[in-house]
């Protein structure tokens, strides 16, 4: 036996609750779990290469980020507390259409190590390019990624259209992302722990006709369709102007036969509560990201309703600017808190269920809870040690109730994760990280964002957001 | 010079705004700031007995805890995701009412470190016999605490009322309680880290002769009365019988004489717009918790509106359970958050705005803003130097805005405070205690908590909250 973790509360999430084990242990060997039950009945320790001692903390799955772009990590508070409809055309976008490629990469080191050392074990990329961000980022850290190839016609230099005049599709464009995508399951096939997917940014992107095709590509490799749903005001009027007034993201999705369990639907708030009921009849999964909709919008994802039709649903941090962060617990946090306040009931999306989305839930949208989000004999051994006896989450007490869980999702500070392990490889020990360079990355981001500001200064104060007023007025 | 802070970047608080000073330096003689400025002008390093380079990162005012009840600190995990009925009464009362002195001081010793090892310099403890944890907790850790004791005229055993029967009122308690609010100025007046307060508990839990005299003895000292006000439901109904059906909280304090310059209003979410605007109107200042009141009532408390009103409003981290932490900056992350979903708009409640909630606007709000809350030449030097090189707040661009302004409320972990000053004295340095002892504190605590969670676990089980259901699921 390679690893045996011993002396933890184990939250394995079998089965359809937490699957509590008090004095648990995990045995590891070849990079998959070989035995999660009783410390009595575990493999002797005195045969295992490596003995973790959990010291009374939680052992559980690795949290599954489920939606990020973490290129733009370079330009986290660069873009919050401004109107929806600026959010992208006059503060972020002034400034990433400064990003290279090295910039990309600097944020997706900066993000991706920030998420993995709360306690991410797996997460969702999605990015234009995604294919360089996996070798340059995921594959040398050796975490799992989903890497979705962004899709989109719509050409960068649209120019000034009014919101009621149609994008314009290039279907060349579209073409060779498409190829990209499908580059992907060459590219990376030989990676068990890179799961390619298609990411047709959003109905008024694409053409109805390309996205048949990607859905075609998608059913040949068993792969799953990411899709931008429903996801504010801009969409809705494209999908009027182009379809029809009586028309909607989902009512177009619907009759194009694009909602089926492939389809995974991020976001949805612009969805009405049918359509969100005929997304999750339809077989297809949702994921939300609670910090990032709240801050651009003001608006709280239907996370918990989803989870009521009995969709499959993840959560994920989204992108820096706006949000913040990438910290799964805190994300996990926020969905609970938000719900509650969303249906005025501090009943709505418990801790518990809030730790299922962060797991098992997520695995489940993307498709790969056959090997991750649960701790299961013959799964990869993606988990977690987390310390419970600290300023921000003690006491924890085992009787009559765990403590230690409602304490994982509404106390934690993030830093209480003390070990990482992704496919049975301490990626973080003891909340350091073994190989990857935290504070080198830092410095490179930090150096290449000061760089970007630079150069971005012109363009982002001639876009003119309301940050723009904030600075002037001493605010920021 | 006792103290010379160099190399960051200032957030003085001063005038209306956040008194952004670029590479600063804050002088401290005897407990005082001395100097608050460019780092061009201040004293010689080598006059300053202590020199502490911020390396680039935020040096701003200690933040502000503005409402807490920390003993309960000690039940973090024990009662949240219930209905708002079953909280106080099934889940956290059946395990509050086993907790004896040495519990409650060992929960606040725990809520206090986690809240100064996060940023907190001043924190507004709310507690019956709060001299005793002032004495045991406070003071020996040498933080600013503004103690209010509760003053309730209802006997604990009052058996099974209905919610439209009237509380008894037991005067002589009350008066004690009076009493002990008195002495506290004594008690304390030789201290200028303590700031005496009186907290008659809620308007219906106190009678209306109690209450004026209460006030006349506010008055009499200069000191604050803080009230929970209109908290709920049962509050409304208590009113409603006892006042008249046409009454509420507000309408009685207005009518009693009680909403004046004097008055701390805690909560508020039970108050119509009208009453809340009279509140400010009448001088009232505000408290809010964000988290707590979204975690126990699923609402969002109305911290942005009293802000509009022109009112004093801080925010505080009420108790664990429930909402979980006691770090500020996470409140002020979730004060902001959900003030945009209630508004559905993402330029509620600014980051900027939110830190000035939680330094200045709550020393405003407890009456103590000339002495904390900003960085000002002959203020008490509370101040921390927080790092913005870390990978959950990085990276920290000054130009052409801040980027560690929204960074600081909607990134940090918390564990990026890493130097925490009161009157001029290091508490944490380095991101550790200088004299206080965590490891011990958490000892304590997880050692009491599990003695009072076996002591009332029969009760705990017989009160047959959701949480009892929920773990026998094998959810908790």
């Amino acid at each position: 036996m390679d690893t045996l973790v011993t002396n933890g509360t184990l939250l394995t999430m079998r089965g359809e609750r937490l699957g509590i084990v008090d004095s648990g242990a995990v045995g590891v060997d070849d990079g998959r779990i070989r035995y999660v039950g009783p410390e009595s009945d575990a493999p002797d320790p005195s045969d295992a290469d490596d003995v973790v001692d959990a010291e009374g903390g939680v052992v559980m799955p690795g949290l599954v980020n489920a939606h990020a772009h973490m290129a733009h990590t370079l330009l986290r508070g660069g873009a919050q507390d401004v109107p929806e409809i600026e959010w992208m055309n006059r503060a972020l976008g002034p400034l990433s259409a400064h990003a290279d490629e090295e910039d990309r990469i600097a944020g997706t080191r900066l993000g991706v190590l920030e998420a993995v050392r709360g306690g991410a074990t797996t997460i969702c990329e999605y990015a234009g390019e995604v294919g360089t961000l996996v070798e340059a980022v995921y594959q040398p850290l050796g975490v799992d990624v989903v890497a979705v190839e962004t899709i989109n016609e719509v050409p960068d230099e649209r120019g000034d259209l009014g919101p009621r005049e149609l994008y314009p599709f290039d279907r060349e464009q579209g073409e060779e992302a498409l190829a990209r995508a499908d580059r992907l399951f060459e590219r990376f096939g030989d990676d068990p722990l890179v799961t390619p997917a298609y990411g047709p940014q959003a109905l008024d992107m694409v053409s109805p006709e390309l996205l048949g095709t990607v859905q075609e590509h998608a059913h040949d490799r068993g792969a799953k369709l990411h899709l931008h749903t429903a996801q504010g005001e801009r969409e809705a009027i494209q999908i009027e102007e182009r379809y029809g007034a009586d028309e909607s993201t989902v009512s177009v999705l619907d009759e194009l036969g694009i909602v089926d369990d492939s389809l995974v639907a991020v976001h949805c708030h612009g969805a009405t509560p049918a359509e969100r009921r005929r997304l999750a009849d339809g077989g297809a999964a949702m994921l939300g990201c609670p910090s990032s909709i709240a801050a651009i919008d003001g608006i709280v994802p239907p996370v918990a309703e989803f989870r009521e039709y009995g969709a499959a649903v993840g959560i994920g941090t989204d992108q820096a600017p706006g949000p913040g962060h990438h910290s799964m617990v805190r994300e996990a946090r926020t969905a609970a808190t938000l719900s509650k306040v969303e249906h005025t009931d501090p009943t709505a999306l418990t801790a518990p269920e809030a730790l299922r989305l962060a797991t098992v839930g997520g695995a489940e949208a993307l498709g790969i809870d056959d090997e991750v989000g649960t701790l299961e004999e013959g799964t990869r051994a993606d988990f977690l040690v987390v310390d419970t006896d600290r300023l921000s989450t003690a006491p924890a007490v085992d009787s009559p109730l765990h403590t230690a869980i409602p304490n994982l999702v509404y106390s934690t500070t993030g830093r209480e994760v003390r070990d990482v392990f992704v496919a049975g490889e301490a990626i973080v020990r003891d909340g350091a990280f073994v190989d990857a360079d935290p504070e080198a990355a830092v410095a490179d981001a930090t150096e290449r964002a000061r760089a970007l500001y630079e150069r971005a200064s012109v363009d982002w104060r001639a876009a003119d957001s309301e940050l723009v007023a904030a600075v002037d007025d001493g605010w920021l």
